[in-house]
């Protein structure tokens, strides 16, 4: 399937030269907006499950096409059984860099019992259903319209805005005759929403289309909860355990055997509290010993970005947060979470007994400087500061017998964290000019506290990869009702042509 | 229903007079082996679930003709629903006491598929199954009888042995001429594993039957572990609670939220981790304060109780046991035990999520002297002094922006430890005979860990109770494949025989 892509093919109109100004974006949405609207909905009439495969190649198809339609080179990088990433290319004479805008195509699957309309029926509501919106007709060429309403459909928000946003910028493009400053790549995925599988290995067989890339945008998620847009440039690494404790070997009558046997619960319980302090700081020996230092330019973002405690504590019901620090704060270091607890019954199916096994899951999120390896390996040995032996499977007699405290530990697999340099001079340039769309407005993160596998980039490619958001933050992502609200597509449209056409 | 019982009906034969020696019963036993396994397969034969009524009244009816034919007086007490009470009753003339003989003669359900043999279908093994033992033909009369044969069939152990034993003492009693020494009544219970849920009504409404009685025996549950006879003078009491807190009040993604959030599982941990020390002692205030000391006579008793814990050690897998000291010392103080721990989800159903709240069962026994209310209100002192505000239902918004840390906790009902002295003089006749039956190898146990429902004879008829077993401890009870160790059913034969017959 590998065929070298043709990058000889160069496409006349565009030119690298002096980057316009935004308000030819917003002239041409002021003009465009109805037709806009009427090719999202097209779009989003797709379903794009990933598991979905003919759907999947009809979106690939579809995107493909109107990638064509507009002058750029494409191609389907394609792996048997798996979502093709559609790969487009855009040369740009005199270019000094090329920068690559990644979005993916494919959704999460839906519950249909949950949503009010089809999920691949895209339905306009004249503001969002949470505030008592009423769906309305599409307009029409030449009506007004409010930058309030709302698309409701799959992948509305996460993640065909982006892609949307990008063909109508190249449209604005082509028509006000502007120049492209950069080479620029299209990676659009198909296989996220499912894990991103085969990502690594599409990096990997297609390097040579990838090696020239000198920057990444991640064109996913949403913007700030105050609804001021944001870049990201960075997200935790992900990881997880699961530990067991023993008891007897069988459950045993509480009555008969309480006060005399070990209570594996109760094992559990005092080696979880061992593990972080009532401020909700991680008591493992060199935990934190491994974050990277945030750099100057990282503690001024932060001190510039808006408050979200108070909103989120009340939407939460929490009197108090871990830390009594503010949640950007937190994200800039690691975790250690419970995910789960399980140890004989609760509620009704309670019995008086002494289960013989007590489990945890332990859920890990790392920042820049861990390696998940080496935190699994200071977890353990945190378990084994604590007395516990630790084996590897269900322990056998003798060892029961020689080991009071026995621990089997299961480690998951993980991904590091990733973060992009705020200094990164390609990175700068993309704040500078994504500040002409946002103005001051401009929220810059360090991290996201999730994780994505951006280390591929990062790490791997060694390449700077910032995530540039578009979608309102209450979008539905995941979720029944998904939907955008129009402003932030007309947010994307005008960032994804200020980004496309930037001062050399 | 009430109908008063006709006490007048004196038995002739029986007259209170000196107490025969042992080897009359087990003379008998000699002659009548093949007739007494006989017997007993017939009432083995007769499905005795307490919920199944129609056998039930079965079951009654077969035990009532059977002590009808051997000059009981009897009468079935009745609730409308309920298994009847067979009250049974032996007058003797000048006798001093009234002895009561509990026994219940209804069983463990039964999932048959995990039986060898029909569980109602009682067969003869010339050992034990899992010693490799084979089913045998029933014994022909005179045919000698290996006392290590078993006899499968559901309740063999627990608890139609004590009925059997009974109904063929007296047949010994009557054969030899042998006088009675006590009044005695016979209190056949049907609903014991269906949780004596009516017992305390039976024992109201019909306080004109049992107010005469002096001591109470309950003929129930297993012998010594080492094979030895014993009596046993207690119970703890039971009861539990079920304590929640809560986190954000949805689950959250434990990467965006991940060290900020407050995580329930950890909130749990330490709450549970701060009510016991490494060596299982209990660390809630007054925890042990209501615990009435040991008398000499239950801590000489205590001395010579054989030693089981490197036997039970190595049957359940335990290198070390709580508070490292023997089984029976354990049993003598209030226990505190992990029964459930649940929050989110471990294994297969692990999400990366911070889960809104986590659950702790807990199953409490109590010694002599606590009680079960004052015991919970000890516990949740302990709650309210870790920082977390108790509520009684699902805390709203307010409550939840007020306090930092709550827990819902609901109490379930429990009942009292009952002990009996072992200086009471009753129960001292009661172990100088046991003596005669089971010589120096007798045990005397000042309690059990497990929990009856004997606080109501000894602290609300204030009567003295003692537990009489005369099964195996490896008699399957509640299990697949119960069984009778026959030299068991020939040890409760001569114990109730002589009992019967005890000094005056």
């Amino acid at each position: 399937m590998k065929t070298p892509f043709l990058y000889s093919c160069l496409l006349g109109t565009f030119m690298a030269t002096a980057q316009p100004s935004v308000t030819v974006f917003e002239n041409y949405i002021d003009k465009n907006g109805a037709r806009i609207l009427s090719d999202f909905t097209s779009l989003l009439s797709i379903p794009n499950v990933a598991a979905d495969l003919p759907n999947i190649n009809k979106n690939a198809a579809y995107i493909q096409d109107e990638l064509e339609k507009r002058g750029v080179q494409t191609k389907q990088l394609r792996m048997i059984g798996t979502p093709p990433i559609i790969f487009g290319y855009l040369p740009t004479k005199g270019a000094t860099r090329t920068l690559a805008f990644y979005v993916h195509y494919d959704g999460q699957p839906v519950n249909k019992d949950n949503w009010v309309h089809e999920p691949w029926e895209p339905v306009l509501y004249n503001k969002a259903m949470t505030l008592g919106g009423k769906p309305i007709a599409m307009p029409k060429a030449g009506e007004p319209i409010d930058p309030e309403w709302r698309l409701y459909a799959r992948s509305a928000g996460d993640d065909k805005a982006p892609i949307l946003s990008i063909l109508t910028a190249l449209d604005a493009i082509r028509e006000n005759k502007l120049t492209l400053t950069s080479n620029i790549v299209f990676f659009f995925e198909g296989q996220e929403e499912a894990g991103s599988v085969q990502l690594r290995n599409y990096l990997e067989d297609n390097h040579e289309l990838i090696d020239q890339i000198d920057l990444w945008m991640f064109c996913d998620g949403p913007v700030h909860q105050t609804r001021q847009p944001q870049l990201v440039f960075g997200v935790r690494g992900s990881t997880g355990m699961e530990v067991t404790v023993f008891g007897p070997s069988r459950p045993l009558h509480s009555g008969h055997y309480g006060n005399w046997a070990p209570v594996p619960g109760q094992m559990l319980a005092s080696l979880v509290a061992s593990m972080k302090d009532e401020n909700g700081n991680v008591l493992i020996e060199g935990y934190y010993d491994d974050v990277e230092p945030l750099t100057v330019r990282e503690l001024e973002a932060l001190a510039n970005v808006p408050e979200v405690d108070t909103q989120l504590r009340e939407e939460l019901g929490l009197a108090d947060t871990e830390g009594n620090e503010p949640l950007y704060k937190r994200l800039l270091y690691p975790s250690l979470t419970i995910r789960g607890l399980s140890s004989g019954n609760v509620g009704d199916l309670t019995r008086n007994v002494i289960p013989s096994t007590a489990t945890v899951s332990l859920g890990m999120r790392m920042v820049k400087g861990c390696d998940p390896e080496q935190m699994q390996e200071k977890v353990e040995k945190h378990i084994e500061k604590q007395g516990f032996h630790i084996v590897r499977e269900i322990p056998d007699h003798d060892t029961r017998m020689k080991y009071p405290k026995i621990a089997l530990v299961e480690r998951e697999n993980g991904y590091p964290a990733a973060r992009t340099s705020m200094d990164d001079p390609f990175a700068l340039q993309v704040v500078k000019r994504t500040r002409d769309v946002a103005g001051d407005q401009l929220v810059l993160l360090p991290t996201l506290g999730g994780s994505l596998p951006l280390y591929l980039f990062t790490d791997v490619l060694k390449k700077p990869a910032i995530i540039v958001p578009i979608a309102n933050h209450d979008n539905n992502q995941h979720a029944e009702n998904e939907n955008l609200r129009i402003a932030n597509l007309w947010y994307g449209i005008k960032l994804m042509g200020a980004l496309m056409t930037m001062e050399k």
